[in-house]
C-alpha cells in the first residue's frame, strides 16, 4: 500500500466526549476521502479503565500526563474532552506547542480565559475548532444551504427549544448542577448549542432580555444518598435582537418530562420557514411560497440523498444516520482544514462569541435588564 | 310540541364574527340541551347584504340602530361582533337595559373602557362572557381538566406560538396594520388568545419583558392600489413570569410562512408534558411518566370519544369536530350559566385582564424593560 | 325579502344519519349560494322521540308514515335515511312520484335491490345521489384536483386502509355483528367508502381476491346481556386490479386498538404519492418530484385556503372544518345539480357497482379465489 | 494489556454490504462487551479498489480468492457479503471448513440450494446466521418484547409495506431489474425484510394470495444507455395467512415516489397496536387501552433510553442511531452466540423459510391462486 502523509492525534479526556471523538476518528477515513492516514496515536485520561478503553477505541498508546501528550513531537493535533475546567490550560499549551486543536463545548470557564486560547491559538499559527457539531448535522448544513441561496428569503424570526428530562427522581446529582463548577445550568449545557446555531444560521446576538429558575430543589447525592442543593438553572427563557435586526426567542431546560435530547429551532422567512428536530435528524421541513397555490405545505425532507451535504460517503440514498455522525463530519472538515490550509468553522473566536453570548443571557436573568451582548 | 322558556338574541354586527356567532345560535339547540328555546329575534348591522344575511342565517328580524335592538323588551341576550370601537357603547347600553351579554374580543379599546364595562355589568346583575372560545375547544378543556386532575405535577413552564401568514404580495392593507384603530398588532390579534389560554391554563401573569418589529413594512390599499404605511407589530416575542412562579414565552407573528392558524402552546409540568394545536384541534398530545419506563412517550389523543368534553352531543366517536363548534360550545355554557344563575367564564373581568396583560407587554417592548402587570 | 324558488325536502330516517343530513340541509343555505330556498318540510320516523327531534333540527312536520312523505306534491326532494332494508322500497316509490332522492350507503340489500333503484330513477327521470360523501371532503377532492391534472404522473397503486376499534369490552351487539341484517361487517361498512374512493379516484375495479376473519366471536346483548354470536368479518384484506391496469389492497377493520374512526389512502404515481387521513380530513400529503432534489419530500398541505375546494364558503383560511360539512358540500351538489339540471355524482349507478365490488370481495373471501367483479 | 481470546473474521464481498459488515466488525468490541478480541483478518475481493478499500476498512490482510479465505486455518468466522450466486458455494466451503458464517440475504437463489446450505453448517455444527439485521433495530426488538409481553394481546392483524422510489429517469438499469440474476423485484428484495420481520413479530405465513406488476418498462444500461427490458416486478401486494390465524397483508415496491427506504410495518392486537418506520428508526408507536379512557393514544416512544434493546452500550439516553447500527447489534448476538454456544436467531432455516414464503408469493402472482407456503 501506498505512503501517505500521516495525522497523529492525541486525545485528552477518555469519557463521554473522549468516546465520541474517538469513534469520529475511527470512521472518518473509512467513509471520507481525508487524503492522509488518520492515526490514533495516544489517549490520555485518568482512571483504571483507561487502558482497557483505549483498547476498546483503538488507540495505539495511553498516557496519564496531559503535558507529554501535547508536547510529544510525533502528535499533530489535540483533541480536547477533558473537563471544561482543563480546556485553557491544554489548548494554549498545544498552540504553543504548535499542534492544532479540537476542542470540546464549552470553551473555557468564562470569556477571559476564551480570549486568552484565542490568542494562543492565532499566535501559534493553528488551526483550532470548537466542537459545536450539530453544524454537521446533514440536515443542518442543508438549513444553511437553504437559508444561503435565498429560499425563505430574508430571515425575520428564530426561534430555538432546547430540551431534555432530568425530572426523574432517580436522577442523581451530577456537577452540572453546581453553580461552582457549571457555571450556569440548562443555560449554558443547552444555550450553547442553541446559540451556535442561531449564529451559524442567522448571525450575530447583539442584545437579550432573559429569566431562569429552579424547579427542582435538590438531587441525590450518588454516593452518600443525601440531598444536596441544586444551584444552576434547571430551565431558562430570553429574547435576542440579532444585529441584523431578527427576533429571536430560546427556551433551555433540562425539566421537561418526554423530551430525551429535543434540540428544535424554526428560522421563519420573508417567504418561507424552516424547521429542524435533533430527535429527528435525519429530517428538515421546509415551507416555501410557489406558484401553484393549491399545493402549498410544511415539507418533510429525508435528507439522506446523495446530493445532500456528507450523506454519499456514507450509504445509499435512505439509510439513516445517527447522532454521531456529526462528529464524523466535524473531524473530517478539521482535517480538511489542515490539510489544505484553508479556514475552518465553528472556530476558538466562535467559542469565545458563544460564552459571551451566554454571559449575557446569565446577566439579563441576573439583573432583569436587557443586556447588550 | 310543549312550551319551553324562550331565550330571544339580539345580534350587533354581522360579518365574519357575526356568522361564527349566527351559526352557534343555529346549532347550540340541535346538539345541546339547553332548556330553552333559542331565538334569533335580530340582528342588527350595516350594509346592503344585511337582510340577505339575516335571512341566510336564520334571523328574523334585522336592525340598523344598535340602541333599538338593546333597548327591545323582547330581547333577553345581546351579543356584540361589532368592531372593537363600539364595545363598550353597546355592552354598557345592554347592561343597563338589563341584557345578558356576549362580547367579542377584544373586549374594549383600553383598559379604561374594559373596566366601565365591567362595572356596567356587575351593576346590571347580568351575565357576561367575552368569546375567548378556544378554552371551549374539547382537547383544550381536556387539557384543563388533565392539568387539575395532576396528571402532569405541578406546572413550570408554559410556552405558546401563534403564527399565521399574511405574507403574500397580495394581501391588502387591513385595519389591523393601523395602529390608530387596532392598538397592537400581532401582540393584540393573535396574544390576547395565548394570553386567554395561558391564563386559563396556567394562573395570572405577573410581569414581562418583549419584543416587536414590523418586517413588511407596507401593504397596499385595496381600493387605491397604494402603500400604505403598517403601524402595528407583525410579531412579538416575550416572556412572562406567571404569580406562581411559572416561567411562560411567547412568539406571535402574522409574518410566519405555512401557518395558517397556528395557535400551538406546550405546559411542561414536574412529570409531563401537554402539547396542542389549533390546526390539529381534535387531538392533545399527552407525555406522563408511567411505571413501565419502557414504553413511555408522547401520546396522541384523538379527542372525539364520549368520554371527551362536548364530544357526545355530536356525532360517534371519532368523528372530528371543526374551528366553530367552539362557538358553540360556548354559547351552550352563556346559556346555561343564564338559565341556572350559575358563573360562566371567561367573563369582562377576563376581558380586562387580558387587556391589561397587552398593555404590559406594549410596554416592555417600547421600553425595553420588565413590566409589571 | 325577494322571492325564490323553494325545495322542499322530506326525510326518512331520524337517527344519526338523520342528524347528519339535517344539519346539512340547516347549513347549506347559510354558506353555500344554492339561488333557491330550501325548506326542512317534513321529518319522517318511527319512535317517541320524533317530535322533539324535528323541532330541534328544525323540521316543519313530522310524520310516520313514508308513503305519506313521498307522495306529498308540496316535496320536491327525499332523503333516505333510514335503515338499508328500507331504501329500495322507498327510493323506487319517490322516484315514480318524480322526487330526486338521495340515498345513503349502502344503496341496498343486494345488487339486484340496487339495480331496481337505478332502473325507478332512470325511468323517473330524477336526480339521484348516494351519500357517499367522503369525496367532498375539501381534502379529498383537492386530490381528485390534483390526480386529474396529472400532479402525479400515471397512477400504479392504491392502498386504502379503513379502521375502528369496536374492541372495547362493553362495546354492546349492534345489528352490524348480523349478517342477517349487515350482508357482510367491516368489508362492506367500512368496504364500501375506501371502494367507493378507489372508483373515484382511479377507477373500476376488475376482480380481486380477498380474506377476511371474525376475531371478537361474541358481543353482549345490550338488553338481555348474554353473548350473542358475531356473523359478520371483523377485518378483511383484499387486493384488487383495477380495469386500468392499477393494484389495489385494502385492510377494512373494526378491530383496531387505537383507529376511531381512521380511513386512509394513498395513491402512488409514477412521478408523485398523495396521501390522506380522515382522522386529520383538514390535510393532504402529497410528494412531487421536483427540479431542485436537495429539497423534495413530502408536504403537508393544511387544506384550508379560499383556493381549495369548497373552502372560501366557510371561513377565513385556516379554520379547519370538521366531519358533518362534507354532508354539506353534499347536499350542495346535489342542489345545484336539481336547480341546473346537471349530472351530479355519486349516483345510484355508483351505489350499484360498489355493491358489485363488494359482493366479489366476499365472494372471493369465500371461495378463495381471485373474482372478476 | 491482558491476554484473550481473538475470534479471526474473514469477509467475501467489499461493496455495499461488503461496506455495513465492517463497520460493525470496527464497532463491536468499542461498543459491547464481546469478551473476544475480534480481529478483521482478510477481506476478499475482485477490483482495483480492493486494497485500498481494505485498509480504510480496517482488515489486515486482502485476497481475491475466497477459498483460500475460507480455508485459512487461522479464521473463525466468514461473513458472506458477496453476490446472491455465490452464497451457497462458499457457505457450504466454509461449514466443510469448520468455520461459522453470517450470510447476507437472500440466503441463496433457490430454496434447493438454501436447504443444502443449511444441511451443510448444521452438519458442520457450525454456527450460522442470516443478516435480517432489521431484527436488531432497537425499535423493532422492543416491539417483540412488547409483543411478548402481551402489551397488545393476541395478534390478529399484521400490515407491512415496504417502499423506495427509483422512479427517477436517471436511474440506470441494474441487476436487481433482471429476473435471469434477481429472480425476483421487490416482491423478494424488500419483500424478504418485511417477510422475516412477520416471521419474528408473529410466525409462520400458511398460504398467500398476490399480484405484482412491472410500470416502468425499461431502464438505460449505465454503459451504453440502450434502453434494457425491466423483467422483475416493480411491485407486489400479497395477503397471508399464518399458521395462527393471523391475517396479512404486504405491499413491496420501487416505483413509489418520496418513500427513500420505508420498511414499515403495524401490528394489531386485542387490545393494543404497535406502528414501526424504518425512516423514523429510533421511534416506536404503541396504543394500548388503559384504564383512563379520557387520556388514551398512539405513543412516541423514543426508543433511545437505558431500559431499551442495546441503547446503553452507545450514547446517554437521547442520542438516536442510525441504519447500521443494527449490523453492529448482529455482530453482537453472532459473537455472543459462539462464545456462549448458545442459539442465535435469525439463522440459515430462517432464510430458507424465508425464500419458501416468496416461492409461494411469486407463484401466486404467476398462477392467480392461492398457494401454500
Amino acid at each position: 500500500m501506498e505512503a501517505r502523509k500521516t495525522l497523529n492525534f492525541g486525545m485528552i479526556g477518555h469519557k463521554f466526549m473522549g468516546k465520541a471523538h474517538s469513534h469520529a476518528l475511527r470512521d472518518v477515513n473509512m467513509f471520507f476521502d481525508t487524503g492522509v492516514d488518520v492515526r490514533m496515536h495516544t489517549l490520555c485520561g485518568i482512571g483504571d479503565d483507561l487502558e482497557q478503553t483505549a483498547r476498546a477505541y483503538g488507540w495505539e498508546n495511553c498516557e496519564t500526563d496531559w503535558r507529554k501528550v501535547v508536547n510529544d513531537p510525533q502528535i499533530d493535533v489535540i483533541s480536547i474532552c477533558s473537563p471544561g475546567v482543563t480546556h485553557m490550560e491544554v489548548a494554549v499549551a498545544a498552540a504553543k506547542a504548535g499542534k492544532h486543536v479540537i476542542c470540546e463545548k464549552p470553551l473555557a470557564m468564562s470569556a477571559e480565559e476564551a480570549k486568552q486560547m484565542c490568542d494562543a491559538v492565532t499566535a501559534g499559527g493553528v488551526k483550532h475548532m470548537i466542537n459545536f457539531c450539530y453544524r454537521r448535522v446533514p440536515a443542518v448544513t442543508l438549513a444553511k444551504q437553504l437559508l444561503d441561496s435565498g429560499k425563505i428569503g430574508r430571515v425575520t424570526q428564530f426561534r430555538a427549544t432546547y430540551q431534555q428530562d432530568w425530572v426523574d427522581e432517580d436522577c442523581p446529582f451530577v456537577w452540572r448542577f453546581d453553580k461552582a463548577i457549571a457555571g450556569a445550568g440548562s443555560m449554558a449545557d443547552k444555550g450553547s448549542h442553541v446559540i451556535d446555531l442561531a449564529r451559524y444560521l442567522v448571525g450575530e446576538i447583539a442584545e437579550t432580555a432573559a429569566m431562569s429558575d429552579i424547579f427542582i430543589p435538590t438531587h441525590k447525592d450518588p454516593v452518600t444518598g443525601e440531598a444536596k442543593l441544586v444551584t444552576t438553572d434547571d430551565a431558562a427563557m430570553f429574547l435576542t435582537r440579532f444585529t441584523n435586526g431578527v427576533m429571536g426567542v430560546f427556551q433551555t431546560s433540562r425539566v421537561s418530562p418526554g423530551y430525551k435530547n429535543a434540540l428544535r429551532f424554526e428560522v421563519t422567512g420573508t417567504c418561507g420557514t424552516i424547521r429542524f428536530d435533533l430527535e429527528r435528524l435525519n429530517e428538515l421541513e421546509l415551507y416555501c411560497m410557489e406558484e401553484d397555490k393549491t399545493a402549498m405545505g410544511f415539507k418533510t425532507i429525508v435528507v439522506t440523498e446523495p446530493v445532500h451535504p456528507y450523506i454519499k460517503s456514507w450509504w445509499p440514498l435512505g439509510h439513516v444516520l445517527g447522532w454521531e455522525h456529526a462528529f464524523v463530519h466535524q473531524y473530517y472538515e478539521l482535517i480538511k482544514a489542515i490539510t489544505s490550509g484553508t479556514y475552518c468553522a465553528p472556530d476558538f473566536y466562535d467559542g469565545l462569541q458563544n460564552m459571551r453570548v451566554i454571559d449575557a443571557v446569565e446577566r439579563a436573568a441576573d439583573t432583569k435588564t436587557w443586556v447588550t451582548v
